[in-house]
């Protein structure tokens, strides 16, 4: 892989995400060598990947790329890569571009969507974990009201102008209040020949709760704003399949829709070449101590969503969120820090910051440790909390410009479709997995 | 193509370009029906293409919504779409999506890139008509630069940072000097591994000077300009093949190079069915009076680029720029009105306000009529005439805001690639035509 040899000890660190990039800063002017690999070379702000697929900001302004971070860091390296396997017996990495020797390993692969082993519910809906994803997602929604302006037949124009969206969490309402607003503001005025009245919303949740990780208040203030804003919520009820047009359920409910977006589970996106005993099975992820230190190795961390730390409090891991994978790469780096120091190391806990969503124009619900609130003050929270937590300072003055500029004219320009445009039937129609 | 029956006449107008759109906002308020067809939902503000490639700008911001320009106009429709053919007898349309009858046809499908018929540098060479090929341009620089920190081959790698811009009009020099910039603020930073001083930008051109529709002194003075930038300008040197790795000329001159930009000739972008007649069949353009009429027909129109109107002045047609474009579609916008009014049209005459070029940072050249300047003034007036021909206040305020910044901080953030990396020998590359 062409990486220069170096007197310091090599630390790896698979993935640039919230708990690689807080890893990476912590590790600068220190005496090791770091490379980074990421099968992308920026780093993604998840948390506004809703944002770019309902067109109301640009891909750039939510990633930042990861040669800028380490610009200035001595003895950084970064790589553009998927890898493959990791061989720990020969404490090396094989990659799509070759092999990697490593002294110490940190995987911070994070998560990916999980179907449940659903393969044609994979291959039909779409997931929104990537910025190819969401534009894929922005270009697809838009594409769907052009096809249904030439369709005319009824039940094939209900189906393209019928959104589903499975999973109720944070991502899954977001994404509802933003398409419920682009119905309002843009879609009605941008398709004067259609009966924009029809397009549905409807938010399908396993669970009796939206938000069903924050606290009832909020839960039962983000549901009502999702019905304010004419979003259909379904609880207790289970997708069992959707073949690309119909989408069943495991009650009588079904629904014709060319486009189902799915959010209703998250799995670890794990690297093969651990010991079995390592992993979590059911959610793909890796057993790690309190020190992220990876059961049955001793220089192999995991941090953020890939790793399940069991606690007391937590036993069933910390939930797959930034916030965790920020304190955990910050701390890893720490940690680091003492062990090239001959310091003990300190032991991971988390520090619950409390939690957010927000469900479209001046309407947000905020959990704090012991405080909840919802409405127009927690959508102010909600702005600048995000806007704080981007990385860049340009990326900071052009999304709050694109939020000034979309709440004032009720408008959001971001609807570009960036890939050819082919008239299609249902039956063509294949999933994005980029 | 399912558009509602109208007692207007009705206008089909092929292209949201500089001319189609200046046309359309003409005929807001007047007794026609109009459709616009397009094959991208957006028009193109095509002088900034270069900034998208070399990742000072986003698409975003340098596209504007056709749907949003005819929101507020009555009987105004948009398809999105390719027009396969025009079947004059009948007076209609045939497209992708299905036919539709005129009244009145404008052809403003604007231009394309000119191989003058080498498939394999077509083949193989990227061009830079479009937002979608500009971001491919974008990614694929990047990649030769992931790819080259890979290779221990000293010729691959030389080739993978040698950039080849054949042509040297306003887009080729623009382009280059953008390049020659990114080398010393992003590359040179973002690849400390790389020795950047090998980065090769060679500007190829048949002619014995760049920018040659401008007058000499831009001429001098852009070269002067791209030298102190290290871009190789190459006079009186024609291209006579790209394999995908070496470029061969007519002179003893070859290149090993993994990027070839052809910027070295447009045509026009012809729509089959008209009469070989109206056609001039070596630059694909279609003939037309000075009315904008196409010769032999009564009822269709060519605006723009297309359209070839061969005067004392321009016996070879109007130059195939922004400013012919927005004048004529004006012009045939107030053309159609006199129409219905039963007045007598006006014919086109051509208000030549001067053409310019920037070639970086402080460096333009500007040609008015009557006077020609360049440095640091042209560059603001370069800056100025862009910012405000830019469709949509949003646009501007970001474009403006992120030249700032770029200016400010020697740096330009949208170098995201956007698509699955993939480590490629020379002979699996493709073009990258969409």
């Amino acid at each position: 892989m062409n990486i220069p040899v170096s007197k310091n000890p090599r630390i790896v660190i698979i993935g640039g995400g919230f708990a690689g990039i807080a890893l990476e800063k912590k590790l600068k002017n220190t005496n090791y060598q770091v490379v980074m690999l990421d099968k992308h070379n920026y780093h993604t702000f998840q948390p506004l990947l809703y944002q770019v697929a309902t067109g109301g900001l640009e891909a750039g302004s939510i990633a930042y790329p990861i040669r800028k971070v380490i610009q200035q860091y001595h003895d950084f390296y970064f790589r553009l890569t998927s890898v493959k396997e990791i061989d720990t017996e020969n404490q090396k990495i094989i990659s799509e571009i070759g092999d990697l020797h490593y002294d110490y390993l940190v995987i911070a692969t994070g998560s990916k969507t999980n179907y449940f082993g659903n393969k044609e519910i994979e291959r039909n809906a779409m997931s929104m974990k990537t910025i190819p994803q969401s534009l894929n997602i922005r270009s697809f929604i838009l594409e769907n009201f052009e096809q249904a302006v030439l369709t005319k037949d009824e039940a094939d124009r209900n189906a393209l102008m019928n959104f589903v969206l499975v999973g109720a969490g944070p991502t899954g309402v977001e994404l509802a209040g933003a398409l419920a607003e682009m119905k309002k503001e843009i879609l009605q005025k941008d398709y004067p020949d259609l009966d924009i009245s029809q397009m549905q919303i409807n938010l399908i949740q396993s669970g009796d709760r939206v938000l069903n990780t924050m606290s009832e208040k909020s839960s039962v203030a983000a549901e009502k704003f999702l019905d304010n804003l004419g979003v259909k919520v379904w609880k207790n009820v289970r997708v069992t399949n959707y073949d690309g047009r119909t989408i069943s359920t495991n009650s009588d409910l079904s629904f014709d829709s060319a486009t189902v977006i799915w959010t209703a589970g998250v799995q670890g996106a794990i690297v093969h070449g651990l010991d079995a005993k390592s992993l979590v099975e059911r959610v793909e992820r890796i057993r790690v101590n309190q020190f992220n230190l990876v059961n049955g190795y001793d220089n192999i961390f995991a941090i953020g969503d890939i790793a399940s730390m069991e606690t007391e409090k937590f036993p069933q891991g910390h939930p797959m969120m930034a916030q965790p994978a920020i304190q955990q790469g910050d701390l890893l780096g720490d940690n680091f820090i003492k062990l090239s120091q001959n310091k003990p190391m300190k032991p991971f806990e988390y520090n619950d910051k409390g939690s957010m969503a927000t469900i479209g124009r001046n309407k947000a619900v905020v959990d704090l440790p012991k405080y909840h609130f919802s409405g127009f003050f927690a959508w102010v929270v909600w702005m600048f909390v995000h806007l704080f937590s981007l990385i860049g300072f340009k990326n900071k003055a052009v999304v709050f410009m694109n939020w000034i500029y979309n709440y004032i004219r009720f408008d959001r320009e971001g609807r570009l479709i960036v890939r050819p445009f082919k008239k299609r039937s249902f039956t063509t129609f294949t999933s994005d997995e980029i």
